[in-house]
């Protein structure tokens, strides 16, 4: 059996006690923390907490899910992970194998930065169209991607949710994300992401000092955000409500 | 000082440790239960948890927010809600209430449905557009808006999570929901939503025995899905891992 456990956002306290006692029960624990990570907490202190060992896997290893799988044909197996369960494909890849191996699965939720970014930040969750990720630039190479996502849901006046790409030990700041979308407005001339356009930063989203900083660009780029991880909001069409609750943030 | 607490998806053992912590912490809880309600508790085992009363609000005094912003002049008022915090409108009218009195406030983080039945029912959760809700239809009136939030987010080739009307003790049924789109359907004729649309259905996310299926509709109206909460997903353009993982759920 495996069981996806969603630790949630920040550190040990943000885990649910579902979380806890599955933790516990299992015969063996894995976890991967290349997707996300808790920046509150070490993979030490959850051992303590559960009371046995945690093995933390490479990308290369949850990719293949071998081990995994291989020891939930006889065991309880958990599987760790920041945030809700299964919001990255290899994790649903690996739910996916599992079934078809005939092992049970089952998953614990956790809290996400998906609707904590939008509550920090005081938008409303429904007005969100799909989310993006920015990756850093590889020998100058800049997908389009992001910024077309952004462009299309601001048609449509909705918000967009901004992942920035997570490397251990980089963490992508709010700042080399801004720089990343300013260098395809440069490319594309679109208007859809410049200096002046208005953004909100959300860091540490689940910690007890969480950060949300709204303004231009030019001016959030001169601001240090702290800690990992960042991410960032851009806003579409914005409600009255949702414009004052903005202003809270500047 | 009010403290934002979301008490994640579905018991007790859903809370965070951070949730019950700070619940504890509290001189006064409030909640509401109209927005979202956890079906596998209740407001008493809660209160035995936090070893104090719970004053459960109706709509009326939460769109106020007056007792909750009167008391927290003074006190630490705790405000319980299912689910993540922030995810109502009515919650940041409270949070912006509480900034403009120069009262403090705090979000604590919980599970919420908008990861949760992505991830079980094996979706991207970034090819997700805006979601939408479904309402109750009065004396036969039918807002379009959740079928045009379909169409635009299908035309995008993305996912829609449609939320279904909480009346308590009312709770709309994904057979009843699905019903109302049927019928704005047969009011627009744009083949969004017909009896042979693919859709799936999620109930109960985040207890030990969530329910998902994916089929026509026509075959879906047929079934019966048990205890609230339920919410549907149409998908939009399907990756072929998620159309392996819909096929699970026949």
């Amino acid at each position: 059996m495996i069981t996806f456990i969603g630790l949630g956002l920040w550190d040990e306290k943000s885990m649910s006690l579902e979380a806890i006692e599955e933790a516990k029960g299992c015969d063996k624990l894995y976890a991967e923390f290349y997707t996300s990570k808790l920046f509150g907490t070490t993979a030490k202190k959850l051992e303590e907490i559960f009371g046995k060992p945690i093995e933390v896997l490479p990308r290369e290893e949850v990719e293949s899910g071998k081990n995994i799988l291989e020891d939930a044909k006889g065991k309880k197996v958990g599987f760790l992970v920041a945030g809700d369960a299964m919001t990255a494909t290899t994790h649903v890849d690996i739910l996916l194998e599992a079934k078809k191996l005939g092992i049970e699965t089952k998953i614990v939720h956790g809290s996400s930065i998906y609707t904590a970014a939008a509550g920090l930040a005081g938008l409303q969750i429904y007005k969100f169209g799909r989310a993006t990720s920015l990756t850093f630039p590889q020998e100058g190479f800049l997908p389009d991607s992001p910024y077309n996502v952004i462009s299309e849901n601001l048609r449509g006046g909705m918000h967009t949710l901004v992942f920035l790409d997570i490397q251990p030990p980089k963490y992508m700041t709010a700042n080399e994300g801004m720089q990343v979308l300013l260098d395809i407005e440069k490319k594309r001339k679109e208007d859809i992401f410049s200096q002046d356009t208005k953004i909100a930063v959300v860091a540490r989203a689940g910690s007890d000092k969480p950060l949300v900083k709204f303004g231009k660009v030019k001016d959030l780029l001169q601001l240090d955000f702290g800690e990992p991880l960042h991410v960032m909001i851009v806003p579409g069409r914005l409600h009255f409500k949702e414009e004052e609750a903005l202003q809270q943030w500047k």
